[in-house]
């Protein structure tokens, strides 16, 4: 059931134990842990989580460097996890025996019944089995799951959407991932593919994506997008204290430089924030009336832009979404600032072996 | 939950009994009947649905005629759900003893619980209990369901969508109405609110909708959007045999007119059919890559433009969802024309009272 397991013994039911760890009992038992890791297009993070939920504990963060080609990621995600049980060791006297497994996110589409990453245009991997290979090279069972639905899962087992039914995770980063949750399960479709929220046309003559369509909502929305929209608005002539940020190197402006120039009260810097804003607005929109979930959780670097985007976009969500669905949805920025993905993917393991969290 | 019972005797589990009716069994039962309602903005249909499932029986429509005020409709649909009982003991020698109780599907925004409709801009309702008048009326226990869901859980049940464990229904009407089905269930959402296809913006620029907002799905797809569509383009001066078929008289042309036109290979109404197709695909890609279903059901006038839609619009769909999702995905018309509103408010009612079809 998605999740591989190396030299393990089954039980006939409950949670699985673990071969060779004879005095640790069942995986279920309190004082066990999980180890969640997620792979980014950017940099792999990885940690510890306690099985009943907590804070992520031994957290550390390394370049992906996908260029030295999928095997490399697999060894330097091994190394991570060897020194998250060591840091766990030492600093919380946790044995390697009372270690469950791995929950591992990935970028996607991929398969979680095999574990093969099918392929990710950002690590440039293809037919690759990811969950095997690390399990194999940590000696620990591992899942595998998307890693937008991790973020999201994260979000709703011990983060912002907690205590929610039903909820939609959205992260804004160099790419604009999503997750759906249902009666407190990640929706993932026919071909675990559910969730491309980024690639939801809201301007279908509009913006070339790098998908290769036009009008994604990605293709305006993204980090590296918000940046662009800028730029092109400064080089058609507009005035904004984001030149001077930049000492007039316009390449070097980022989503960031313009969340920064909004909270400076720069006018044409709001004004992206603004457009942005309500062009996010309409994707959500799009989501709340096809799904009427109770919560929305925003992530990810643009959320730092606060009031600046929260306050226009929740009124466009409500001017563009029915009433009795915008009235029943909470939107709301993430909590778990940088370990959402570690902490999903770990929950996401638990899920797995046990059925719930 | 959501059924509204009258002099009913409860049991302590299974299917409930109906009072009054000794010798009826209980409504599980084969050789059972239920009683379906579709309430739509111009006409309703009523129909008897066999409680095992097949076609509807003493089927039978009616003008809405919404203008008489609510209480007019329940007054006419509780007329017509007597001769459909009628006809059906006069055709099958189906007493109204075997009668299980009447599903409604009627527009929404709705209240299943409560079984009051909240507003229907077409027919201009507010707060209106609709299924316990109905109920009380008839005296029969009622079910209500909003119509396009009604439409999906019939094709799901026993039409084009019978089999798929995930699955999502488009209507294209007069308006666009949709309903996603998940492990063979309904998605209604927070608030019974979900499936709200038509109004998922597709330019965020675009053409003004009905519903206030600009570049809705339904501002263009739907059967008033694709005709104004054809004439905008008359009236700026393409030619086309469109505008002889309606001597002459642009108002005349109707989203039906338009398919005719298509089917006789004219090349205007063949690109106005193109890019509705290629819209509509922009929107079915969207929820495929957002919800990644086994299949999309379309019913509606349009579907009669068979390959003049379909093959612009799988090509298109093709092109825009993602690869390991659209593959996942078949797309095809509805299979219950006439009916699949009858039969699926049947279903939600058997499904509402039984826990399953």
């Amino acid at each position: 059931m998605g999740v591989r397991e190396r030299k393990m013994t089954h039980t006939a039911q409950g949670p699985q134990g673990v071969a060779g760890v004879d005095d640790a009992g069942p995986a279920g038992e309190p004082g066990r842990w999980i180890v969640g890791v997620d792979i980014g297009g950017t940099n792999i993070v990885v940690g510890a989580v306690p099985w009943e939920g907590g804070e992520a504990a031994a957290v550390r963060s390394r370049a992906t460097q996908p260029e030295g080609g999928p095997h490399a990621v697999v060894a330097r995600v091994a190394e991570m996890v060897a020194e998250t049980l060591r840091e766990l060791e030492r600093d919380e006297g946790v044995s390697a025996t009372r270690i469950a497994g791995v929950g591992i996110g990935s970028p996607g589409p991929l398969n979680r019944e095999t574990g093969v990453v099918v392929t990710t245009p950002n690590l440039g991997w293809k037919d690759f089995p990811l969950r095997d290979l690390l399990a194999e090279a940590v000696g620990l069972p591992a899942s595998l799951d998307n890693d937008a639905n991790c973020a999201t899962f994260g979000e709703w087992w011990l983060g912002a959407g907690r205590g929610y039914d039903s909820l939609v995770g959205i992260t804004l980063g160099t790419g604009i991932g999503g997750g759906l949750i249902l009666g407190g399960e990640l929706v993932h479709g026919a071909s675990d593919a559910a969730g491309e929220i980024g690639h939801m046309t809201i301007d279908f003559t509009g913006r070339k994506c790098k998908c290769g369509n036009y009008g994604c909502l990605e293709a305006y929305c993204s980090g590296p997008n918000i940046a662009a929209r800028a730029r092109e608005g400064i080089e058609s002539g507009a005035e904004s204290v984001l030149t001077t940020l930049v000492g007039g190197q316009l390449e070097l402006i980022t989503a960031a430089t313009v969340y920064e120039a909004a909270v400076l009260d720069d006018p044409y810097a709001n004004e992206v924030m603004v457009e942005t804003a309500k062009i996010l607005a309409a994707g959500i929109a799009n989501l709340i009336n096809i799904f009427n979930p109770e919560a929305v959780v925003i992530a990810g670097g643009v959320t730092r832009a606060g009031d600046h985007l929260f306050t226009p976009l929740k009124a466009e969500v409500r001017r563009r979404a029915f009433r009795t669905a915008s009235e029943a949805c909470t939107i709301l920025p993430a909590a778990l600032t940088d370990t959402a993905g570690v902490i999903g993917a770990a929950g996401v393991f638990k899920k797995t072996v046990s059925g719930s969290v």
